[in-house]
């Protein structure tokens, strides 16, 4: 079982969640972060904004469903052809189990 | 060392801390997430309601206490005898470990 | 690949930030949290606060960097020669993969 954690532009929320239950991923945790790459924020003219509002997506799959999960967040995140500084990161992590609260039944 | 998440209706939240507190677990982080879970959300007539309040609890402990950890919540966060969907999820995921930031000191 | 999560008084942000980025760790997701510790919050007078407001700041970095940027949060969040009690938490836990959005390309 897996965590995968995206952090995309919020305008591309919308597009990313809906791809996701397409492609069967529908259980979404969702909160608003602030982030700054490795470019260090974005520079306007002599001002440096170097929180960016974005937002985090949790989804927690198993193992053989990370492919899946990684290429519709990475094709609907991304902005343009070639996508842009910004567009944001996803990692993977480790989950042990998992429990619905509702049932007490463990599992995903 | 694990991490324990719990994403909890909000109106269980009072109730899940006082029981963790008592059950030896005081330490927690809080904040506030939308989330939904394989239902896609609720319906409410032609209405969807795909975001609804969350909110997500953060517990660190040592493996062996997983068990009453995770019992607690789940008992606590549950509505009604049977439960019902939107109850929300317990993840577990590893952390290899922690400090103390007035301190210094590393572990729990 | 790790995870280092830091949860910090919010008066101290800005100066781990710029620690961190000094440091070489320019890329930080942060996001407000409520939290408490052992100490089940502060006491002033009869009133008890056990909600006490922190960021939480997100760092994913190669395992070798580890140490660096866990000493560099540790000294910048501390408050005083001796740390006082809620300076907060860092937890290390592992991070599998990752991805860059913009190129699709996997790693740091």
């Amino acid at each position: 079982m897996i965590m995968i954690r995206a952090i995309v532009r919020p305008e591309k929320v919308g597009t990313v969640l809906s791809e996701l239950i397409d492609a069967g991923f529908p259980a979404i945790t969702k909160f608003d972060v602030y982030g700054r790459g490795k470019q260090r924020g974005v520079k306007v003219g002599e001002v440096v904004y170097d929180e960016i509002p974005k937002e985090m997506l949790l989804l927690v799959c198993d193992d053989i469903d990370q492919d899946d999960a990684v290429r519709v967040i990475l094709e609907a995140a991304r902005t343009g052809k070639e996508g842009n500084f910004g567009d944001g990161r996803i990692f993977v992590s480790p989950v042990e189990t998992a429990f619905t609260i509702s049932t007490g039944i463990e599992g995903l």
